[in-house]
């Protein structure tokens, strides 16, 4: 069966098929620390459309599972591809096939990096506002696949803001094109939206209409808060800048752990001890009212506080959250969770992070979208364990029921995949997690599209 | 039959059961001109979830067509209940459950009035963004089943940029809550957007989380432009507003015809004879600069223009725009018609209805909300005439095409309903529009919610 589906895709892609075993393992597994127990039969590479919808077809005709892969970055095992399975990477596909300033739209394929399309929308004065710390790393099509956030989002939205239209190829090969190119629109139902954080269940993004915003003129200010009394005062002080009224473009937030390895990790000078950090950036023609308002609440709230005019200090600020990634890496493997909260109630989350740490006997370096209300607490996975240990899972089950108790949700960008599908039905409930398994197959009848993300 | 199911209604419901022929003849109407042939069984006027709940049992268990109704102001016949039907208003559930600040967030009913729920966010300092110029009329409810638009759109957002999360009544009256109270979220497929505009075939939308904004500090600015040469030069001039990178809140255009009829209504001077008319306003810390700028660029694009900081004469002029569907009704029955187009076709789309008027000889008085995109054309319908006749038909027919092949959709805020289904598949495709019509069928297999709406 196997031999068979590869000496069709082969017939149909060429050495567009690519069995080397680098590829297949490489396609095993995504940034989430978790990877499939075998590889796939093959990793094609399309190049095209019509690439997409010949394996699709392909897979439809011998009932062979199809894992849509973008970059590989994503943090739930959502692209991870396994035995008898076909990983269909659309990272090959990455032109932009147009960019109009005039209508604040691009339509590109799904294979560019967040990054690279940005840089190419800059001398336009554009850009795509979605800015996963991972853009530099990931593609547009995951991007939209996951819904993804990032750190602008609390003024600037997610991508579900900022995606017009959808081509879509379904599991038979049939292509689709969803949503509009004009701002408004509402003939139909809304499947661009159900497409959006899909990951990949419903259907294969192969080309997508952007919205686009104006690059913000004039230099950002940029706040560093430290909160000597720790981070249930620092989030305090973020639920306060939002409850005063004020709109920053970034608000993220570093406990004391994250704080304190991201420092190692950089060579910098270990901050004051037990002290979390508050970095906020404002921008627009109101930055420098904002931060000084911004900066006296922060005071208020007890944050030692400085505000800075210069981009590069800023950026400089912004590096030290962006190193939280490598900085947990350097800790060892770790389960980076992604449970999201009413932004009050980022104080009492915090709380809850601490008792599992009592509870458990564990250390979970946390850091924030403070802005939104996203969390990521880091869960350190002990050396020599291969997967998951159940002692881990527990205590992210525990803190899992906190988030939904306080009004929050399981996960705020990073998706459902392989990694939190058993929690799926706590927090959508019985009757509404059956409504979406039975879109899943109206959608994938056959059940070949990404099986076992999501939903079981 | 009908008896019986009135019978089972009074049992359950009481006195919400309402047939008097006043009611009973209101429910076969909303403002779209056109009625349903004859009048329901009932109008039950729900007061909780629970008596939504049971109207959907007993239409579930008698086969019984259910019609949910806010204010019945749309524009597409989507609210019409006819023979054999119940009519369910939910304008009786008005309560505001919450409102947070801290959190921008509040948790309505589905009744409330728009405008009432601003009325009751503004001692917050807050509102909710979407504003169709029926705000003052409309429920919250019906701007979520028609995913409204309005005037502040293209810088503020539609309705689908304004819900967190609903609490929706399925056709056999099972409740559900889908969505999160947090701004990030991305667990399982977005069933809200699903919900947001799907104009009651798919559930009931019982309670709404909205997403809230700061009310925005300070007098906006209002540019009033007068474009002698007519209407192609003020949307070009408005197209030019947008390439130029500025944002305003309001950018509402006026055709010669329009600006006319609303004068004469009002009882105010004559407009220069072929003069078309754009009203801009803007607003925030940069309001007085982008007002300057958006000037210059109207006057380069041909315009008189006049900046004005009075708020009250900024309402006196945004009078006139809002002062449209009167003017129109003062002169006779009228279609009114909702295409949407990408900003930089608008000229383009001008063209064209000076090309229907020519070819069909009538009359089609035209306003936009030009910062997005969306026009409405006025189709008049003539003296005597029940039905909208063939010939407005087939110039409908020709402008839709006309919007479609410039990008743009059959629909940019008012909905399918019962007036445009017969042009859904010819935007859709059929492949797209089987699997709405599939998704419609999973969550009523029944076909009681609101039948012969968008699907035929
Ligand atoms: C250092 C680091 C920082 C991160 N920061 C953030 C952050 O701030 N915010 C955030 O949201 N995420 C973040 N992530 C997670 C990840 O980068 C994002 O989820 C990203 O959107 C994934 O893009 P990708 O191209 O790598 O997708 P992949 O990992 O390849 O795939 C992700 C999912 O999408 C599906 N998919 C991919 N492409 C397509 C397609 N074309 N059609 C259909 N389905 C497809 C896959 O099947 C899979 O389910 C971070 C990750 C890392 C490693
Ligand atoms: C003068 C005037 C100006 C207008 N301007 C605008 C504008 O600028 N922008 C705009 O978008 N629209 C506009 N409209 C159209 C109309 O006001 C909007 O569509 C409004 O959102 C309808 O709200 P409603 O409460 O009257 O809903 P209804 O007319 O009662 O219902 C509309 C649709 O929603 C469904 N529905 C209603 N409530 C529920 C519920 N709780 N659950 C499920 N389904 C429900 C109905 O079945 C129907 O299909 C205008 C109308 C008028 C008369």
């Amino acid at each position: 069966m196997t031999s068979d589906v590869l000496d069709q895709l082969r017939d149909a892609l060429g050495e567009r098929v690519d069995t080397t075993p680098g590829a297949l393992d490489g396609a095993r597994a995504d940034k989430s620390g978790h990877a499939a127990s075998a590889p796939p039969v093959a990793v094609v590479h399309a190049a095209s459309v019509a690439d997409v919808q010949a394996v699709c077809r392909i897979a439809t005709a011998t009932g062979t599972p199809v894992v849509p892969r973008g970059a590989g970055t994503g943090l739930a095992g959502g692209a991870n591809a396994g035995r008898g399975e076909i990983a269909l990477s659309l990272r090959s596909m990455t032109r932009i096939l147009e960019v109009r300033p005039d209508d604040l739209l691009a339509v590109v394929e799904p294979g560019i990096l967040n990054g690279d399309l940005n840089e190419a929308l800059a001398p336009h004065g554009l850009w795509w506002a979605p800015d996963p710390a991972s853009r530099a790393i990931s593609t547009v099509g995951g991007n939209i696949a996951t819904g993804a956030g990032g750190l602008l989002c609390a003024k600037y939205g997610v991508v579900r803001d900022a995606v017009l239209a959808l081509d879509v190829v379904l599991a038979d090969g049939r292509l689709i094109h969803v949503g509009h190119r004009s701002v408004k629109g509402v003939t139909g139902l809304d499947l661009t939206s159900l497409f959006i954080g899909s990951e990949g269940i419903l259907g294969i993004v192969v080309g997508a209409t952007l919205k686009l915003t104006r690059l913000v003129p004039g230099a950002p200010r940029t706040i560093a808060a430290t909160f000597p009394r720790g981070v249930r005062s620092a989030a305090q002080a973020s639920a306060a800048v939002t409850a005063a009224g004020i709109q920053p473009a970034i608000m993220e937030l570093m406990d004391t752990q994250s704080l304190a390895a991201v420092h190692a990790l950089l060579g910098l000078a270990a901050p004051p001890v037990g002290a979390a950090q508050l970095t906020v950036q404002t921008d627009g023609p109101a930055a420098a009212t904002e931060a000084d308002e911004i900066a006296a609440v922060l005071r208020d709230a007890g944050g030692q506080v400085a505000v800075s005019q210069d981009p590069a200090e800023g950026e400089r600020l912004l590096a030290i959250r962006r190193s939280m990634h490598p900085a947990m890496e350097s800790l060892g493997r770790t389960l980076i969770e992604d449970v999201s909260v009413p932004r009050s109630a980022l104080p009492a989350m915090f709380d809850e992070i601490a008792r599992v740490e009592r509870e458990y006997g564990i250390a979970i370096p946390t850091v924030a979208h403070a802005g939104d209300g996203n969390l990521h607490p880091n869960f350190i996975i002990p050396d020599g364990e291969t997967d998951v240990p159940d002692q881990i899972w527990a205590a992210a089950d525990d803190l899992f029921r906190a988030a939904l108790r306080l009004g929050g949700t399981l996960t705020g960008e990073h998706g459902i995949g392989v990694l939190k599908k058993r929690w799926l039905a706590d927090e959508l409930g019985d009757d509404q997690w059956r409504l979406q398994r039975d879109i899943k197959r109206l959608f994938d009848p056959q059940g070949i599209l990404n099986p076992g993300k999501v939903f079981p």
